[in-house]
């Protein structure tokens, strides 16, 4: 019987009082946590000092939110949890393309293109022609697919976090594909940027030595019915921080080609396929 | 190779990245954490929608701090991690005074009052009378130990949560041993009061179906010189939340005998006697 708290019936201890008639998922979620959060502190032998800084730094952390910036979401992409979060919920069948992070940048309802035009309304960065395809598992073509694409600018900032510095919808526009699948729009070969870094989260990295940068990415979000929502992106090859991106987000099949081509005023070519996974997959 | 994260190999991949010439101990300790993190995660397979929730409710128990509110505090007090760190911390030896809680209503220097002395300053409550002695190990009466004692009034509040309501320092004293060690001074009989709820961890409280209520208690901290800081509380015997603290500081060799006498106008009488650990043990 777990009376009383003692160092070894701690987990128990506090478990025992979740309420009986209380939402089972919220029990099972909670007394989760509490079994991990005391095995943390008791693997490492957590000193009250340590406490003191952990309440503190999550208070900072919260301070800091504002209608513009969420730290916790910061905080949890930079140690990989919100990238376990998207893998777990986001189990793909081989030969689908794989989810990554949203990011906090995404804005609904952007405008729609028409297929092949520019999104970059600023002119500044080198062009990119992306283009490719819509698939199913079996290689057809998917038509009425959404394809929502959004980008930093040359200098590494969505229009989001520049208003009234970068036009409006400045790299991001919607675009939808006909019976062969097909999508194509110019942007600019996008630029690695770091992650807001003065507040608490960067303070953080900054002790681990880890750097704030993410690698070069093109956001994906392609919709179409009958079919699992993709949030991707795709990565530019050969970007130095491939292999450390801050927030974890790299995955091998999502590393993309950008060959110099110089056709006309566009000179990158990016060819991409992304391949659906039915709802019922 | 830990080159790319995967579900498989999220911990790895993450704690890959502490810099090698970061502090040792923040390395430790953030390693553990992202471990038991992940494993929560994947445990419990925490859908988008779960995670969504824990960002907004870490952003509003830190959006509710101030100066006289440490809502991450009474999260930590909830879920048994203060007091999981507090064990961790002041293991003792067998016949030593426990250590619980310091909670958040502890003051600085309080005013040194004479043995025997009132400190209930608004003249609420039943009178109790507390005494008895402090120890060493071999029990010996330890000389000049200070004695801070404090507690909630007889509506179940802290001065300093009714600053201008209650008189300043109302149940709040020093007392210093002499050779006797004994310590004898006159309080309230202390009523069992709810922790604030009426913030983020209250509302959770209330969806585990767990009440905000701490059962009543004295506080201590004893400190002498060459002796470990002690800092505990007495619990009221027979209190209806003694099996149920909300923050789970009880321990059973806490529980102290309260009897009605009626001497004067003292009418409780609570004897106890404190054991000191050396510094040394």
């Amino acid at each position: 019987m777990t009376r009383y708290f003692t160092e070894e019936n701690s987990t128990e201890a506090v478990n025992a009082r979740m309420g009986e008639s209380a939402d089972p998922r919220l029990v099972e979620v909670m007394t989760c946590l509490v079994k991990h959060l005391h095995a943390f502190a008791k693997e490492i032998h957590l000193t009250q000092e340590e406490w003191d800084f952990g309440i503190d730094f999550l208070t900072r952390t919260g301070q800091i939110c504002s209608a513009e910036r969420q730290e916790f979401i910061l905080l949890s992409d930079v140690l990989g949890f919100s990238m376990l979060v998207d893998a777990i919920n986001n189990r793909r069948p081989t030969g689908a393309t794989e989810n990554t992070v949203l990011g906090p940048f995404h804005v609904d309802n952007p405008p729609v293109r028409k297929m092949g035009e520019n999104i970059c309304l600023d002119g500044k960065g080198e062009s990119c022609l992306f283009e490719g395809r819509v698939l199913d598992l079996g290689g057809n073509p998917v038509n009425d697919a959404r394809v929502d694409v959004w980008s930093d600018n040359a200098d590494g900032f969505y229009d989001v976090q520049q208003l009234g510095i970068q036009p409006k919808w400045n790299n991001r526009g919607l675009f939808v594909t006909g019976e062969d699948g097909r999508y194509a729009f110019v942007g600019i070969k996008p630029v690695s940027y770091p992650i807001p870094d003065d507040g608490p989260v960067g303070k953080m990295l900054g002790k681990l030595h880890r750097h704030p940068y993410r690698p070069a990415h093109m956001h994906y979000l392609v919709t179409a019915p009958g079919y699992q929502k993709l949030v991707t992106h795709i990565f530019v090859r050969d970007d130095p921080y491939l292999e450390s991106d801050a927030v974890f987000g790299v995955k091998k099949s999502l590393i993309a080609s950008f060959e110099l081509v110089k056709v006309g005023e566009t000179q990158w070519h990016s060819p991409f396929d992304f391949v659906l996974t039915p709802i019922s997959a």
